[in-house]
């Protein structure tokens, strides 16, 4: 694997596992009155269709890094849609 | 261009348009509390490998991503770290 190639692995890894923080602090805080619902619902959506493309290329590295992310930005979504169920705060 | 080429600039349109309803509640609301320092410290410098690596290998369409996710992840950063210094919150 050239230069190139690992670097855009180490790339993947480290924006794929920067959700890991800000998943747990959602889930240990159930602080998420300063998350944006439109972020969390227009990038699991478009994590949606990253994991579609992979498949269709056939991108192994893509596909795997993809369903992670999915499975992090969806759950940050979920507490965000659980925490505004629990107020009357504006929908934004 | 065909199908896979304009589902992949979808995906990368919205996953990179997402951080834009972020910012904007971040600014706007100065709510920075439930966003971790972890992920946006990580994401950003993700996104920096990114860039390089779409230099490198003479993508335009990661380059251009990338640098608006850039921007809008660092202006989240900036926010996160000014709240973290107007008040004794634990840094993670």
């Amino acid at each position: 694997m050239d230069f190139d190639n690992i670097l855009g692995f180490i790339a993947a890894a480290i924006t794929t596992a920067a959700f890991i923080p800000q998943t747990y602090r959602s889930i240990t805080t159930r602080d998420l009155s300063g998350i944006s619902l439109g972020m969390y619902t227009a990038f699991t959506f478009g994590v949606f269709l990253w994991i579609i493309y992979g498949i269709r290329i056939g991108s192994g590295p893509i596909l795997v890094a993809n369903i992670i992310t999915f499975g992090l930005s969806a759950t940050i979504l979920y507490l965000k849609i659980e925490h505004l169920r629990n107020s009357d705060q504006k929908y934004h």
